[in-house]
């Protein structure tokens, strides 16, 4: 077999039997193809397509590139939860302790921001000493001990995916729902779980601007999962705007906090709640989502989910003193209002433009090496469909850079659209997807 | 500008502007965009196409990229010939020396055989002594001296085209008529010439098999000339089974020089007539193509050519005893023929395997560095149509090694059909194109 004749049968449009993908998956991750012939069969995939047997097999190829997490020691369901990515999105973090608590097994292998997008490792790290680089065997330990554990990506996970996105990210074939379902599956895969709910976004703030991009995605990823013998269902769910108040990565812990605390922002709260009760029923806790629903405000209500963050903070080296005081996290030196200049209802927020304000105060990357400043980031006092008077504030933005400070606020002040009426309400919850 | 941005144009169907693709293959040539990258752009190029105004573009940045000749110091019309590559098309080495005799300027620069066509440069180095590799100093002297010269491509020349050639052929991205037109027209107008007649072969021998394909190629290549203040035609012409009786680098001087003199393969003579009179009109040597027959014709029976070509040969360090004395050509140890098992008419010879079988016995490359034995190749005896009585010799093997020999009688007994009745005859010359 030879990789050029893989390349020119995607490019005339072909299907690619299990033995090319395979073929070529594992030639790329030993080195012995080269970036130039693989960029041209990702763009032959991209632009042709990849059937369902395709899909599935890329996925199967780049999770058997790697280590693949045997859990199947643990009696317990093991069920995470992966999105797409969004602006404010902090709902891994309140998810992980709600599934322990539940008896679940959460083992979650997180990212870091891409784009305007945050990361739960981000944002993970603004909390003193936490550590999200541990090894196998101290997750297991950590899985074992409070039943999550939140780290990132090892060398060992799917090194496929790694090389694969690398190469994706500079030759403009990341936009390919194939391509983009087998690396988000082949790592989630390998995480040896049971289940997984996805939370696929949609709307300004998304990857996925269309709900019918979204949905493509959503029932591609649960048919690859299924294909594999796991139980998988997709939330298409609401990033037309910032989830929350709270965008940045210490500020957005803090914002966890009240939700575990029962308290915060109603789209955050909801949006929890409804993930949560799919991971329960995935996990076998309960049979409908009303009763899901139910468990999942006992285990906030009780302080059982609390109680299991602030022990999994302890476990992986960070400061548990948070929960009680979250003046423990760092905070910027100035703050600054974004006042509007207008009277009337906020008709939409450019979601995507206020990540990009948060990256460009610290709080992301613009480069790969860039450092992430924990502190920084927005919080919002108006959303989508609330009144607003002209002086009133928009949101606060916390800094510690004058120049970034006022990169941000030109951004910020042109985010919220202000109009005469209210806008029609968007639904947070668009579709459910499952076999 | 950043590379990936036209990638992802290129890649969702836009048009690329002049000034898009001048930064790619800029970039490209100096080493600044990675192989990576252009493999990407491409494969979406060849996915998506390129319209006439991007072609143009393209082959302009890539004419551009290196040294262009100025040859307008010379008062004569300056008049090349180029072909899309066949099996036993010799017919270069007929039209440098009759463009020559009737005063044209005709500055050849050639390419080696290519998968499993031959190559004017191969066919060239088989007379002892001959020189290819010429500095551009030097190919002016001949020029002035002589009228033609043959030469290799230099380094200088239309770099971009070196670079993306070499990519495109290990990741299936030469199968592109957008990208073919390209490639060839930024070599041929970097030889500073004034006109351009194009042999587009078709056919089971050709690179385009279908006439269509072979016709689109021969349209894109005028209008792409034209739009650079170029007189263009393209012959589209047959390529179903080889040209002339001879394939193979030595073999093939020596039926050149039976059609210098006025004899040879009659399909042969008649394309190189008709060649020829479009080089004499676009040379305003004469204003038709019955008037360019009669000159062609001319030019042969007085010797004129052939006088040329020797000239030409002596010039460039080779022997010109050769114009009397074939047998300075280096000839094989060994020959064999291939008989025919049955009676009746050659329905179809299979050009594509003839051109490998000799290929096989050492007269082309299998990889790039391979030698070429100048001496070996095949000389039919039987052409399409043609009468075969049980045990007549279709075809003589010339060769230096038994096992090479094997494999290309194999090859060879497997590439004629023969059938009851006479086939319908093929035109040579299917189509003229031009503005």
């Amino acid at each position: 077999m030879r990789a050029i004749d893989v390349i020119r049968k995607k490019r005339d449009g072909h299907e690619l039997s299990r033995a090319d993908i395979e073929f070529l998956v594992r030639g790329y991750t030993v080195g012995e193809i080269p970036d130039y012939q693989v960029s041209a069969w990702l763009m032959a995939a991209l632009i042709r397509g990849l059937n369902r047997s395709e899909t599935a097999a890329l996925t199967e190829a780049m999770l058997h590139s790697g280590e693949v997490l045997d859990l199947s020691d643990f009696p317990q369901p093991k069920i995470d939860k992966h999105s797409t990515g969004g602006v404010g999105d902090k709902t891994s973090l309140v998810l992980a302790p709600v599934g322990a608590a539940a008896g679940l097994i959460v083992p979650m292998i997180s990212g870091r921001g891409l784009g305007h997008t945050g990361g739960t490792l981000d944002k993970l790290e603004s909390i003193p000493g936490f550590q999200v680089g541990l090894p196998v065997a101290r997750f297991r330990e950590i899985l074992r001990a409070c039943g999550c554990c939140m780290i990132g990506q090892t060398a060992e996970i799917a090194p496929a995916d790694k090389k694969l996105y690398a190469l994706r990210d500079v030759t403009g074939t990341v936009e390919s729902p194939f391509l983009i379902c087998a690396s988000i599956m082949s790592k989630k895969l390998a995480e040896g779980i049971d289940g997984l709910v996805l939370d696929v976004k949609t709307g300004s703030g998304a990857f996925m601007k269309t709900e019918e991009d979204a949905a493509f995605l959503a029932e591609l990823m649960v048919e690859t999962g299924e294909r594999m013998g796991k139980k998988v269902v997709a939330l298409l769910t609401d990033m037309d705007q910032p989830l929350g108040f709270n965008i940045g990565n210490s500020l957005e812990i803090e914002e966890v906090l009240t939700v575990l605390r029962g308290q915060g922002p109603e789209d955050l709260r909801e949006l929890c709640k409804e993930l949560a009760a799919w991971m329960l029923i995935l996990g076998r806790r309960c049979d409908d989502t009303a009763s899901a629903r139910v468990l999942y405000d006992e285990l906030i209500q009780s302080g059982s989910a609390l109680a299991k963050f602030s022990q999994m903070i302890q476990l992986q080296g960070g400061d548990p003193t948070l929960v009680e005081d979250p003046a423990v996290l760092p905070r910027t030196k100035r703050s600054i209002e974004v006042r509007s200049s207008m009277s009337g209802y906020v008709g939409a927020i450019q979601c995507e433009s206020v990540g990009t304000a948060c990256v460009l105060l610290g709080g992301g990357r613009q480069k790969k090496e860039d450092a992430v400043d924990p502190a920084v980031g927005i919080i919002l006092h108006k959303k989508v469909s609330d009144r607003v008077a002209a002086g009133d504030a928009l949101c606060t933005i916390h800094y510690n850079d004058d120049s970034r400070m006022a990169a941000a606020k030109n951004i910020l002040q042109q985010s919220f659209s202000i109009g005469d009426s209210m806008p029609a309400p968007r639904k947070l919850i668009h579709r459910v997807i499952k076999k």
